[in-house]
């Protein structure tokens, strides 16, 4: 499915608030695509990120996952919209064990006040690409400074 | 509801699985609880895991939540089982924006292979504390080193 | 928690929506109860509502559970608002075998535009009453007839 | 992606198990395809079937969704294995208002005893065909009669 922007500058306003993100720099994470109605996030996998059998946290996963979503959202939002994450659901499918997590999202449904989104998280490595999680996710377009906890 | 633990060295089993999650030491995130069924989790608020608004990341506060979850079932499972996240869904309710996040979790259903938990994080602030998210989780007992991804 | 509802003919509002619910009567479904933020519904089992075990299907038991939820939401809003359902998640702890369900629902968070609602479903039966599934669910007002499908 | 059934008649097992699901007779729905790894049901629109805004109710709805990703899941399960629904997760993006709601479940990943499972339900009418909900869902392979309440 394609989508039409409302904001020309949507690719400036996504990379923005994604550079306004201290988290994304905390753990190395890159916004490595953005087009209308999708996003792409980029993690070198680290050992200083992960649980207790050495994959990367099932938080650290989600992460990547909200963000492309989120940013899936935001690029289709009007130009003084920001965006808040109301809830997610994920299922993880294998260990986030590899050389770099890539999550990918895009919009399922647009809407002016909730977008539906859903983003896979792949891990790269030795022995080529790994499906490792999937998200289902809610996001809401906002006016103004939010007062609802969101990762986007 | 009360639970009987299969290991009556649950509590260093728990402890133990906690510090070997590296990513706990690196956002500075502390076990403050466990008992039979439940577990507590405790992170100071750190500027340098917020997003674009100045709020802990959804994927740090989801963090916190899986752990939660994951210590509460863990709590429970036989001695020599590890614990695996299936999947989980969260809804945030209100920025986490204050002093210190809080998140605790408690099993629903236990069970020999899959067990169910819920858990909450609350914000702990000038204000008082603000429930800021809430997690229902599937988590796996595996009797060796898992093949899936998970937090826990 | 106890809430204040914005409209004090909340019940009559409830009853009304729960009987315009033609599938509640196909189902033989009853709206036992309601309160500010609260509310519950209740279905005798009937074997034409089973699935391939003889338990009451995941779907009927999702049709109360999400009901349960909507009127829960619903009695907290707006003189005019209607409530839509944007999203669940259930989680099924049990099987649904037994004399009567009754699934109970109450608002986690009210908001103006979400509301977050958790709800249970216990199965009654000849050894007492049995958990058989948990809902965790974002609940919408709209102020016309909605335009997103909704089992409430 | 394409699977490998681990039981040459799961055709037949899939039918059978849905001829046994008495709710989809008196709702009147039917399978109306399966092969490894995914399967269709529909449900002609009825009126008995609707809430207050005379949509599908959301129960109904995921009643599909919930057999669509289970049958899915069954044709890629061993020969003795019947299914659970452990838990799902579903977005309603558009009223389920039309002639005809088809479900299409695919398996996303088979496991020796977890599957996740995606499916969509999609509204036919005179305007064309319509996405009206999204599911994300975790089923579990059981041995004998399961002891978990599931759909399938």
């Amino acid at each position: 499915m394609t989508f039409e922007p409302q904001d020309p500058r949507f690719d400036a306003r996504v990379r923005a608030s994604f550079d306004g993100q201290h988290v994304m720099h905390t753990i190395g994470a890159r916004l490595t695509g953005v087009a209308p109605g999708t996003s792409e996030i980029a993690l070198p996998f680290r050992a200083d990120l992960t649980q207790q059998h050495g994959f990367l946290h099932a938080g650290i996963v989600t992460m990547l996952l909200d963000n492309a979503c989120g940013y899936a959202a935001l690029s289709l939002m009007a130009p003084e919209a920001a965006v808040l994450t109301v809830e997610f659901k994920v299922n993880f499918l294998a260990p986030a064990l590899g050389r770099r997590l890539v999550a990918t999202g895009r919009v399922l449904k647009p809407g002016k006040t909730l977008t539906v989104c859903t983003s896979e998280a792949v891990m790269e490595g030795e022995a080529g690409a790994k499906l490792v999680a999937t998200m289902l996710a809610t996001l809401m377009a906002v006016s103004e400074r939010p007062d609802v906890a969101s990762g986007v």
